[in-house]
């Protein structure tokens, strides 16, 4: 892939909000816009709140990296809504999909894969990525259950980085390896400090499709439910394919 | 509804971009977050490309506003991701629903409804608005035909507009009025020029849906294709609803 893994870029993007004094109630919604991939070294958070209303706050943040020659360089942007919310109407439209439950499901071996990839529990359910890279056609759907390795409580950070934890859209649907890397991911919150606690360091069940795949870029929309069946984030994304 | 049509001022962040002397490429990605309502006055739109690398383009963008006071504040961020595309790789994993042809569907009355949705033509398919506000709970599917009105050649401009044709899908989920109002809003583009031109003026289909409501906040995810069923944008959004 084309860069590091942007869950964890996306994560600590969310983190220098939440950990802004000026912080006003949760988070609504993350766009994280990959601009270069961020070097193995140190790195600058700079969040910044916009605008403050009586019960939502914008942000702006930026990451920034400094290379070898002394020229610093913005490598992320990204943009967040937080607020304070207060209980009302509650309802999902799409249900946790009719899948084993993940003590029925096997780890998939991680062995010799991505770093990143063996800090995370993964049960493939549907959609595992090709084992025959022929060139067959197929649709784009991945489910897979997913935790920390090892396991700990859910927070928004953690929530944040399992919405990219798919593997890109486009290998599955043409299974054929190309370079590919998320240039902009999108994160919806669900879930308040209540369905954070009672999700624990539980499976989340991960559903990703993606819908078009046009000259260089394709989508893709995940959803991010508990064990429970709680949906507890919605995730877009666009990402760069190579051919 | 909370503020003005989110489609014109997502547009006017767009077209900053669009008209910058620095632009690099078309439209990838677009995501706007309403910080305030817009007022009735004059606006002033910054764009500033924050990293340009060999093919693509990552944009800030701001639009402020001065108040009666002299007070300077910003009621719109934006980010945005330009790129020189070439082609690859093409498909779809959602098809053109079997809808009738605009044609064949009566357009909606626009009498006494807020004047920017007299400036389309509306043609619902499914999932109008509930006539009956009776609290009845619904799924929050809606299909409609929808075009400029008088009609015009599609831009990516027009095209973003489109992205916020929809009515709140609370409205739709729970057959009760209650305000609502867009705060964050992502436009994917799968259209280059080729696309947009034989587009031309001819109607998009529009399909939305919501898939969670809590605590304040629902998310709607849609598409838009040409009457040729070719899927030019898929767009999502969070929106703030009152009770």
């Amino acid at each position: 892939m084309v860069g590091p893994f942007g869950g964890l870029t996306a994560a600590q993007a969310l983190h220098a909000v939440l950990k802004h004094p000026q912080l006003l109630g949760e988070p609504v919604s993350l766009t994280v816009n990959f601009a270069a991939a961020v070097a193995d070294g140190v790195f600058y958070a700079e969040a910044q709140p916009v605008r403050t209303n009586r019960s939502t706050q914008h942000w702006q943040v930026a990451l920034k990296q400094v290379d070898a020659a002394g020229v610093e360089s913005v490598v992320t942007t990204a943009t967040a809504i937080t607020a304070t919310r207060r209980p009302t109407y509650r309802a999902s439209d799409v249900a946790l999909p009719a899948v084993p439950a993940p003590a029925d499901v096997a780890p998939s071996p991680t062995e010799g894969r991505p770093t990143w990839l063996q800090r995370y529990d993964v049960r493939s359910v549907a959609g595992d990525m090709p084992t025959n890279w022929d060139g067959s056609e197929s649709d784009t759907l991945t489910q897979l259950w997913v935790r920390d390795e090892p396991p700990r409580p859910l927070d928004y950070c953690s929530l944040t980085a399992f919405a990219d934890v798919f593997y890109p859209r486009v290998w599955r649907r043409r299974a054929t390896l190309t370079p590919a890397g998320t240039v902009s991911l999108t994160v919806y919150y669900h879930a308040g400090a209540q369905e954070l606690a009672s999700t624990g360091s539980g499976h989340l069940l991960g559903q990703a499709r993606g819908q078009r795949f046009f000259d260089g870029y394709f989508d893709q929309s995940a959803q991010l439910w508990n064990e429970a069946g709680v949906l507890l984030a919605t995730t877009h994304q666009i990402v760069y394919f190579k051919q």
